[in-house]
């Protein structure tokens, strides 16, 4: 039997991304998208509670099925998981993001966060993004290493409770590398504007700060110099070397 | 001088939680809120991206400023920390939210989420959570804790990109422990309804399945238990131990 692909996004239903990810997979299985039925970045895990969600089916053909839904790129996940797919998904595949995902930003992705929920399901999960923002960025530089990782993914399993946030430079591919998150934040992040009322309000804005520019185990410096960065990511965020030093703080009460 | 601490939530400014948090929080330092405008539960780290946000003042008075914003979380912390605050806060503290985080919920968390960002800051920052959604819940025997954790946090510090997740047991505490996050997901999500005009809709729901439910070092253990839990969470999420195997992978292409 044919691997069964669970594919969604963060840019809608609609995006070129996912367009090419859906041609891609339907190369390697039977395929079914549940994606949002309109632009979601920026939305990390977030999850629809105060409100009920709906999903409708756009297309249908031997092998596929394509479905839009009204939450979240987490909500897709979790209803497709729930309600949606005709058996467990042996992979879920997540983008291809208009634009970078690497270092901090893993846990503002809406891309990443469907990857999340599908690792935190234990299936095997990887989040393909592209370093241009652009809507018309050529992706056929990235396509055979996207075939080639999902098909070693499938080929090797990834540990319990690690997925893969895999990063690619707009053009030509110089090389693809296991790295690790970099170390940075966004910075100057708002643009102050008044309304017509003479109202303040701010547009979120701004630019990261890679805190180790030099270091070459990054996935920031793997994509800046024209590589395809794979982060091994793990939804376990404890920080098991602080447990011991924290365990030494006085926390009873007298 | 005192300590300058920046508080949010994402139960919204007006929660029982954080009134309770800020009492507590002024016995230690100057306070500076700055908390969404209504209830943003389960908002991870959602960024408001398509639209601006805005924020007002509530209340003014020495050592105590409050503010409510239109955004996320998130929203508020990096507001705060961009344009609201006079000076460099010395911490964070999130909460303190109604229902638990214990888990997989750091993931989902819009508590955890303004921590995370903290922390992304190089803030120290501890969210506050306890096991119950009431609004009328008790939080008398954990506020002696929540003083206790952040005293210890400021004399002590923490490591870079390490930031705390701390959750309680409604009522009586037992002890107080250091633990890591618990292995586990969410199951039997939906609740699926229809409408008047015959579609259906969904509302999230589910539980919680741990995977391991007899690990007495996990957060859900202790608070189970009637514990307050302390788990140091990291915002570097790459699962170091799993470079060296990815990276056997043929990933090149011939």
């Amino acid at each position: 039997m044919k691997p069964l692909i669970l594919i969604t996004n963060d840019d809608g239903a609609d995006a070129p991304g996912i367009s090419v990810l859906t041609r891609l997979m339907k190369q390697i299985g039977d395929v079914v998208v549940v994606a949002p039925d309109g632009p979601r970045s920026g939305q990390s895990n977030a999850l629809t509670v105060s409100a009920p969600i709906r999903y409708k089916k756009l297309h249908e053909e031997e092998g596929f099925l394509s479905y839009s839904c009204t939450g979240t790129p987490t909500d897709c996940v979790k209803l497709a998981l729930n309600q949606i797919v005709p058996r467990r998904p042996d992979l879920l595949v997540s983008g291809i993001n208009h634009g970078s995902n690497a270092a901090i930003n893993v846990i503002y992705s809406g891309t990443m966060g469907a990857v999340l929920e599908g690792c935190e399901n234990d299936i095997l999960s990887i989040g393909f993004s592209i370093n241009s923002h652009s809507l018309s960025v050529d992706f056929s530089y990235f396509e055979p290493y996207i075939l080639q990782i999902t098909r070693e993914a499938l080929f090797n399993g990834l540990p319990h409770y690690v997925c893969l946030n895999v990063n690619a430079p707009e053009g030509e591919i110089k090389e693809v590398k296991v790295a690790r998150q970099c170390d940075g934040k966004w910075v100057k992040e708002y643009e102050k504007r008044i309304d017509p009322h003479g109202r303040e309000y701010f547009w979120l804005t701004g630019h990261f700060h890679n805190n180790e520019p030099d270091a070459q185990d990054t996935d920031e410096w793997v994509v800046a110099h024209g590589g395809v960065a794979i982060v091994p990511v793990s939804i376990d965020m404890t920080s098991h070397s602080s447990i011991g030093s924290v365990g030494k703080w006085k926390l009873t009460i007298d």
